[in-house]
């Protein structure tokens, strides 16, 4: 099959995956998956060992069918590559040669600049046993190589290609700290909220003779205040607070906690009363 | 199982990964794989499915051994978290409440400063099928997610685990480009040594008649000193380029090339020789 059938598509999705003899359809699945969630699309099989299609890999690829769909399968890596500008072979082994050896961050950023460039690009993975044969290495421009443990490395294809696909998403974040959803919106609330609060829990503890001895009071605002300050509260957090006071302060008087505490053991939280998705709104 | 047993080992190899509910023992496995591979040693279980010990799990775990014999069962999420300073959740769903909301370099990064201060800490990860409950998420400081393709967020518990253990080794490099293993020194070469290059390359063409016309020499060596100053080869480099023109020297008046040409389509590379895990030594 021609590399050349959809060259605009595949420009559009950022670098080749190319998977040299992979072994196991499940490998070749999860790299799909693995490259879906991160927004890249094309993926080439150098003479895969059990034959394409595999419906192994195309159940493991978890409904990454556009990926699986897309597949070219390749009889040798120098037709793999042949349309591609720039090369990265993956490698664990520190190799004799002339390559430059890049971190996965800084190759994620090469890529994303030869990407925008107008470049092709693509990543060479290599069999599951023993990686990539020299001589295949040698048809890359550089070496990727990952930041594992020396005491401990052994990345598969899979975990390999979904590091190099999620550095590949995370070069084109303009700011890495940004989420998909975010932090709810948490302004400290104003001083006057704050003292409103203040006031409220004050006056319920006052009620119940909290401030004992008298002349230790002051003291005793004082640290309460400092540590309903600290948290930086926003408004909608104070409401919550203020229900409690609230709720406690209501039910006091007339109806004296008792019995009925929820276990013995104080590390046990009592269960959720019912297990939703989405919490309710807040009263 | 008390979760104190070996609070100095613990604390020393970084947050504890807390799996809620595992289902399957493969995926308990490729976490441990993918913690090792990263440093990361604790690893706790709520309640998994399937029971524990499990040899599903341990021949996924492709030999971190260490994380499995190590593993940790407990009954309910706020046990498994009991000893822990600062606990985050990992969810693809964005929830209603009050949690900070944190990328992953970001996540890597707090975890990493709490270790250095002290802290244990821990990373939530739920089910397979749909996460974590909300009141499990609560029991947690912050949330983090990935900046996955919102058109296909379909990351998997282990992979999910492999780019937080990632991020947790990453936030620990002093300089996220250092590699296991580095590039070669390629320093360029002195422009003694480059120019000993041009002299013996080009009287090797002088003498077969490539500067033809005479008047274009000029400009031909312009061109040919260009191309070969651009690519600043260092002086190993230069090595193996002299080498190529004196053999191509050496035998073209008494050898000129005949027949035996390696192959008909030239995007077709030989094949090496005789493949080799190491390449020879340049002589």
């Amino acid at each position: 099959m021609s590399a050349d059938e959809n060259p605009s598509n595949t420009a559009a999705a950022g670098p080749a995956i190319i998977l040299v003899e992979p072994q196991l359809g499940e490998n070749i699945g999860m790299v799909a998956r693995a490259m879906a969630n991160f927004g890249l699309a094309e993926l080439r099989l150098v003479d895969p060992r059990d034959g394409w299609p595999s419906e192994k890999a195309r159940a493991a690829a978890s409904r990454a069918d556009h990926v699986i769909d897309a597949v070219k399968v390749f009889d040798d890596l120098a037709s793999a590559v042949a349309d591609l500008n720039f090369v990265f072979a993956t490698t664990a082994r520190e190799r004799d040669g002339f390559k430059a050896v890049r971190g996965p961050v800084e190759a994620g950023r090469a890529l994303r600049a030869r990407h925008t460039a107008g470049q092709r690009t693509g990543i060479l993975f290599g069999r599951e046993r023993f990686g990539l044969y020299n001589d295949e290495v040698g048809l890359a421009d550089e070496i990727v190589t990952f930041p594992v443990d020396p005491a401990f490395s052994s990345l598969n294809i899979a975990q390999a290609a979904l590091l190099m696909s999620y550095e590949w998403m995370k070069s084109g974040l303009e700011d890495e700290t940004k989420t998909n959803f975010s932090s709810p919106e948490m302004l400290p609330a104003t001083k006057e909220q704050l003292h409103g609060l203040f006031a409220y829990l004050e006056g319920a503890l006052e009620a119940r003779g909290y401030f004992r001895p008298a002349q230790k009071k002051p003291k005793m605002v004082d640290n309460l205040r400092a540590v309903l300050t600290r948290a930086a509260f926003a408004e909608p957090e104070l409401k919550v607070l203020r229900g409690i006071i609230s709720s406690l302060d209501r039910f006091s008087p007339a109806m004296p906690r008792g019995d009925g505490s929820p276990g013995d053991d104080p590390r046990r939280l009592p269960a959720a009363a019912a297990r939703i998705q989405s919490p309710e709104k807040e009263e």
